[in-house]
């Protein structure tokens, strides 16, 4: 099959990208619908003959993701195929937080201004031309939330027939958020494990259908990459001292890393060190309780955490986690529920932005480190929010409202002493 | 008390803009809180001494609405302040759309994508910039939905007491989109008219208040300008031939074509014929009433329509709407609640846009314009989507779900005959 993959193959379908080659052993394979080392079944990752780029090139590209076009496995033409053009979000300076938690230069990431609310986009977003430059009939997913909207998006506006996979008992504002796009959701009894593992039969059994976060993973992962490429380049083209990232699979982190280290290879910022902190829910957090005993193997979990776009508990990438952490001096760390919700609110009244769950978690784990002393509060430090608080809304419903319910007089204002 | 704001006044507060003058009378005055002209109570609007400007210096700017600083009512500085960085939202082609309606040449600018997921920080930002230079101790709006959010969410990040006017039987999830950003949010007994009224009265009342849509609503309409700046930007630099706007006060829609206007005026695009249409909800259609009818006069109506966003019945530049619409030979016409359902899972299955009521009542009114044959299906044409799904999900959630409930087997899935 391999082969015909290939023969069917156009010139420059994945730009730059040259071959899968295997996490683990090293061993290379050709690019193709794969997903796992023919070697040692360890993982793909995607390998790159790097061209030479300038910021200057950078800078001339669009407002979304495919300005980064040569570092991803995506054609030169990939603008002009109809996707849902995401990236580019938000990095705001975050002095009001940084006041509150003691920490001089504080910037957050705001990736809620994506088409669906979530950096999901990104990663559907290169998944989806990996879909169609291997011929794939149908793009599909299993996720409870944020990825289903993602994958439903993009596979209404690219055109592709599109089956997304939930539980049957989600919530309905979920439910809705992902099939106003497709007519084709399917709700599966059972829980999200048992969805996931129907997801990887129909993957192997039916021919021609693209798993975003399954067959086509190598691909999907790459377009995490494009935080780290945007957060460089809008500080002004350097890497941040510090930078805190949740930890669901994993996936994420280990990519800012990887962006960080090929705009160094590229010559695009100047080398310098800088750490990498993990960020966990404590009801969902076997990478931070690897990171603290000191194991390089993570322990699954069954997850119990309001986070539940964090709630992976046999996270695949996991263990690299731990290796970049490690590397770069770091930390992982977790914060309980109630730690997330007191993080949404903080993140909000402080600098305007609804964080969802996700976002509790990092502004959390961030409050955590700087009292700690684990993140040095003198040092430049970028925050991520991945996602939207209008997502998860029952997280913070019953703590917020109105400070008071008055007439409509201008006696009554006054008397309520709101100001 | 006007010269004391003058004398308050730092150089260059309000950027390039010289004056406020009046709408119907033409007579000007001076900058500062003013929202109605001394002689003849008509709205005031602002007059700027306009600058030279490339399209290179505004394409080397940020991202955000302030690459437009020097057409806005902003001091040169105001990138430095803290704001929500609204602005330079997607503006997608729409193939799929355009071929569903007939429409060759179809452009959807989605403005879900700013930081609270609507067109309302635009001009929140600009008014929020004007209540800092004025001094202002309060930042302040009466809103049913998206106003409050952008206010709420601005004014905490500016770090400026927020106090946010809302009908007390509001729905839950509007109610804590914005009580998450502040804890000043005022919940009034009565409808949206009562809550305006006093909105009114304490403006009138208290000194130092700046109600972004009463007494600096002459800077505030300014930001959907930026609309207009963006679409013709991101069209390579030139004006469309169509564009279909969404009409609750009518002022987002004069001000795009001012916008329009200013960019032939200052050379930065060609100067050429094009219509402005403008939507409405049939529940809410005092706007398209009076053009049907050829009057120059709109008589309020009580509203009753699901798209809430544009249920102004009264609109305050409702006659100027009458006018821009019949100078660029354009239609106001409207949608029943029906066709704005449709016309939101519409956009959402053709192109991955999960728009709000009003964006529905847009695609509505695009699709009925486009059968009539009042639209040019072979002109080039662009359509608003001005907020975002996620908040009105009431509007659909009846209409969309799961295709099917299955076992988590592959042979309960291909049973199911979902692909």
């Amino acid at each position: 099959m391999s082969t015909l993959v290939q023969d069917r193959l156009r010139a420059g379908a994945f730009g730059n990208a040259v071959a899968l080659s295997c996490r683990e052993c090293g061993a290379t394979q050709e690019l193709g619908p794969f997903y796992a080392c023919t070697e040692c079944f360890g993982p793909l990752e995607i390998s790159y003959d790097y061209p030479s780029i300038t910021r200057e090139q950078i800078e001339a590209g669009p407002a979304n993701i495919w300005r980064y076009q040569p570092l991803l496995p995506v054609p030169a033409d990939i603008a002009e195929s109809p996707n849902t053009e995401p990236g580019f979000t938000r990095l705001i300076r975050a002095a009001n937080l940084g006041r509150e938690l003691g920490i001089d230069r504080l910037w957050v990431k705001d990736d809620s201004g994506n088409p669906t609310h979530s950096f999901k986009d990104r990663v559907v977003a290169v998944a989806l031309s990996a879909a169609r430059e291997l011929g794939s009939k149908v793009f599909a997913c299993p996720s409870t939330g944020n990825l289903a909207n993602a994958v439903a998006a993009a596979g209404a506006r690219a055109g592709i027939p599109t089956v997304v996979f939930i539980p049957h008992d989600l919530e309905i504002p979920k439910v809705v958020a992902s099939a106003i796009y497709t007519n084709r959701l399917v709700a599966v009894r059972g829980n999200y494990d048992d969805v996931n593992r129907l997801a990887s039969e129909i993957a192997g059994e039916e021919d021609g259908w693209a798993f975003v976060n399954v067959n086509v993973r190598p691909y999907y992962g790459e377009g995490s990459k494009t935080l780290g490429y945007e957060v460089a380049e809008q500080l002004g083209w350097h890497i941040p001292d510090q930078t805190v990232i949740p930890v669901a699979s994993g996936s994420q982190l280990t990519k800012v890393d990887k962006a960080y280290q090929e705009l160094i290879r590229l010559g695009l910022v100047e080398e310098k060190p800088y750490r990498i902190f993990g960020a966990q829910a404590t009801g969902c957090s076997p990478v931070a309780q690897a990171f603290r005993d000191g194991h390089d193997v993570v322990r699954p979990v069954r997850p119990d955490t309001i986070a539940k776009s964090l709630a992976i508990g046999n996270p695949a990438d996991g263990p690299y986690v731990l290796d970049v952490v490690r590397r770069t001096g770091g930390v992982v760390a977790d914060v309980d529920d109630e730690q997330v919700r007191q993080g949404i609110e903080l993140l909000a009244r402080t600098e305007g932005v609804f964080a969802e769950t996700a976002g509790g978690v990092t502004i959390g784990v961030l409050k955590q480190l700087a009292e700690s002393g684990a993140l040095d509060t003198s040092a430049e430090t970028v925050v991520f929010n991945t996602g939207d608080g209008l997502k998860t809304l029952d997280a913070v419903a019953d703590r917020v409202g109105p400070a008071a319910t008055i007439d409509a007089s201008y006696e009554a204002f006054t008397a309520a002493g709101i100001i």
